[in-house]
């Protein structure tokens, strides 16, 4: 006999967690949809090449890498995608003479890191990606906005917040204290404001700054690989962020930490935040640029009509230190922020450089499935149910199964889900599959009602049974009694 | 420059593919949860052991594995699941105590074979299973072919014919001519009735018996694996038709050759061919159980509303050697049935005994998602578009950009899908864009219009345009032209 365990970090996903992950998924390709992205798909495996790109020497990347050979093939050609934004890339590049631009595709799928099994985290799970590629507009910076927004929306997330900056800002505010040489150090303390404090970012800032050599191919700094970060897990960060400058120290002065801080500090919020900020920087011209983004994307958020209150310009947010090139964007849910980001992403210059020179600029951004229904779930948000049809039709024993058919396969016609059970067992051991499953009522025609063409409908919740239903009044009965359920 | 191909065998799905792929994978899950069948997701990498099973000494069954490896794992231990059958049992077994039965699943994934690539024929496939298992009750045989029934009706598949047989009845008929020891090659020569004709049938049941044995573990015959055999690859067969009987020949008398298939051929149809079976063969107990069976699965199917010119008996179908003990079903599309079968399955005595001492008995069957949208492709069934937003907004050159993002989100309040085009270029470009793309119609606004607050509605196909709409008459105005444009 052997064991039905799955393989260590895997998982099954069972009906009770599937129903409403499905639900999810079906309301997030509709919103996608409704914006006019297209659904594409990519193998599950990749060329190893395509995967770990020029700077295969990345032994991080390479170590987390699932290599899949089959009989035949040579060892270390393929693998498994570890997320879909290279995909993203090598499909653009293979294919945007014929698609055109602007290309605006999402993708939903699994991807797959050989990381240490953990508690909550685990080496397949799926990502759920809208990109817009092919063009610098503020209408796809402020669409992409749009889109968490609807999403999350029509998920039943009832409060949340889209957190949004420009990088350009931050690069012009560095720029003009003179430490444009130290982004990379002081945007990766920032980037931990939020759990080590500002004392804790000062430390930093100030800290000793590291010999070691920012070269592209020793890039991997374990403290920013989604390795350590969580973020980065679930929430399907797009690849290059395992691609960071080395880690070195910002040794920044006490005055410089300080004055990077007042400006971050102050810069959250909506009302008078890009004001400030131009005050500040407006003379800076990449700064400027930047806060005339931000200005451009809540213009046109309002005119879409996406509420102020799910808005926060923060303008210390950073996301990752070389993909992004402009609007970064991360979301959390109002009162459970410590899940983390369910949503992020930002704009990026060039998608496909190690593919094609086609330049192909872009914004995009993942939606963590995974992350979000745990905490919908923990939250008690999701009205889960391991029942897919709400109705279970007895199948009493001695009565005539033919009948039952009839019966469940009109209600199905009537657009309500009929499950007939399949075995004329005892009547209460159906009754207690069909509470146990999630079934709302029960159509019950033993022998005497079968005579009489009438049915009783039986609530499986209260277990009250309305008697001798006519056969004719069959859907108007259940449909009446689900409403009277749901309402 | 890395080049963006992908591996052999694999491909890209693009959008003009995916769009009525994600339709029909939508209807097949309301199809689906209607008759209560709940989604369940296994990973895909399984550990090594649960793929191969016991009879690991099935070299053609290795051969075609991929394996899985990450750095610091053990080679051979992990692979890519090449069905979805495998994992169910394995789920089952591992979860049956929690879920209870009957337990009913739907799946859709990708499975993986390390085949030899070929036109059609791909290493990374998508298979779309439904099983009800822990019963044996005629109800769950009969729903099966309902199911199919209602997901290739509701596909939007316009004629079609599911095939039904019980094995019972071809067991009967072999035991009565003495042939219960040949069964295997009687059954391998008559599922090529459609090939090679009654001919060429009977030359192979009268041919040379093959002298190697029949053992399990040497079990596979290369013309009988989904390898040779394109039904195989694409419908998505369970696992076990790759574990069959050697490769016997059967030895019959030109007599006995003869008497079978003159029962087969006769067994076709529907009116008078269970009574004529019943004549000839209901003296033998388990061809008279065989008989029973299809008479209640068609009763059922009556009673559920399945047409009768949507059903045939055939008493010569047999789906496989060994893993099916009762009913079986093959789904042709009337006209098209040179593309083979489009949805198969049947009943299994005992699922995961793999895994598991419990006995589970089953049915269940798989639509061959990729065959079915390559037939109706041909056919010019896909109401297919490359747009997934009916309406494109346009961005006119000096206009307002935030109107327009006003416009294209009342649209979408109204749920009509609306694409605003997100550069300010050329509006010639932007129409070509709309008309490449598919969408039907595009808003716009020129600065003139903007001034009046009216909008031009363009026909993109026609290139006909109304012009000055009051932007209130916008929801009303737009619907109206789409139900036009689809009536």
């Amino acid at each position: 006999m052997i064991d039905p365990r799955v393989a260590s970090g895997l998982r099954d996903v069972p009906p009770a967690v599937m129903i409403p992950r499905e639900r999810m998924l079906a309301s997030f390709r509709e919103t996608f949809a409704g914006f006019g992205f297209v659904p594409i798909e990519t193998p599950h495996i990749e060329r190893m090449e395509v995967l770990t790109g020029k700077g295969a020497g990345s032994d991080e990347v390479l170590r987390q890498i699932f290599e899949v050979t089959n009989k035949g093939g040579t060892p270390g050609e393929l693998a498994l995608r570890f997320d879909l934004t290279v995909p993203l890339a090598r499909f653009v590049a293979k294919h945007v003479e014929e698609l055109g631009v602007p290309f605006k595709r999402y993708a939903i799928g699994s991807v797959f890191r050989g990381e240490r099994p953990a508690k909550g985290r685990f080496r397949e799970f799926t990502q759920c990606d809208f990109d817009t590629v092919g063009t610098e507009s503020a209408v796809a910076d402020a669409e992409t906005a749009q889109v968490i927004h609807a999403a999350l929306s029509s998920a039943g997330v009832p409060a949340f917040t889209i957190k949004i900056n420009n990088r350009k800002v931050l690069d012009g505010l560095l720029d003009s204290l003179g430490l444009s040489d130290r982004t990379g150090a002081v945007l990766r303390a920032l980037d931990k404001i939020d759990k080590i404090g500002r004392a804790g970012v000062v430390k930093e800032l100030v800290g000793e700054r590291d010999s070691r050599p920012a070269s592209p191919t020793t890039a991997m700094a374990p403290d920013m690989t989604w390795k350590e970060d969580p973020d980065l897990v679930d929430a399907g960060e797009p690849t290059s962020h395992i691609r960071q400058d080395a880690k070195v120290g910002a040794h920044l002065t006490a005055d410089q930490a300080a004055r990077v801080l007042d400006f971050v500090e102050a810069g959250k919020g909506r009302a008078g935040v890009l004001a400030k900020a131009e005050a500040d920087l407006g003379s800076h011209p990449r700064a400027a640029e930047g806060i005339a983004n931000l200005r451009s994307i809540l213009d046109l958020l309002d005119a879409s009509g996406v509420p102020q209150d799910r808005l926060a310009i923060d303008l210390g947010l950073a996301r990752g230190l070389d993909y992004y090139t402009g609007v970064v964007f991360e979301t959390n849910v109002d009162g459970w922020e410590r899940f983390g980001s369910v949503s992020s992403g930002g704009r990026y210059d060039d998608l496909a450089s190690l593919f094609t020179s086609r330049k192909l600029p872009g914004v995009g951004a993942s939606i963590g499935l995974d992350r979000l229904l745990a905490l919908m779930d923990e939250a008690g948000w999701l009205k889960g149910t391991s029942a897919t049809a709400p109705v279970l039709v007895a199948n009493f024993p001695g009565g005539d199964v033919n009948t039952y058919a009839r019966l469940a396969s009109r209600l199905r016609k009537a657009g309500i889900g009929a499950e007939l059970y399949p075995d004329a067992i005892a009547i209460g051991k159906q009754m207690g599959y069909g509470s146990s499953r999630g079934h709302k009522f029960a159509v019950i025609v033993g022998p005497d009602e079968q005579g009489k063409e009438v049915f009783n409908l039986r609530d499986l919740a209260t277990r009250q049974e309305r008697k001798a239903i006519p056969w004719s009044d069959l859907e108007s009965a259940v449909a009446g009694a689900l409403n009277g359920a749901s309402s």
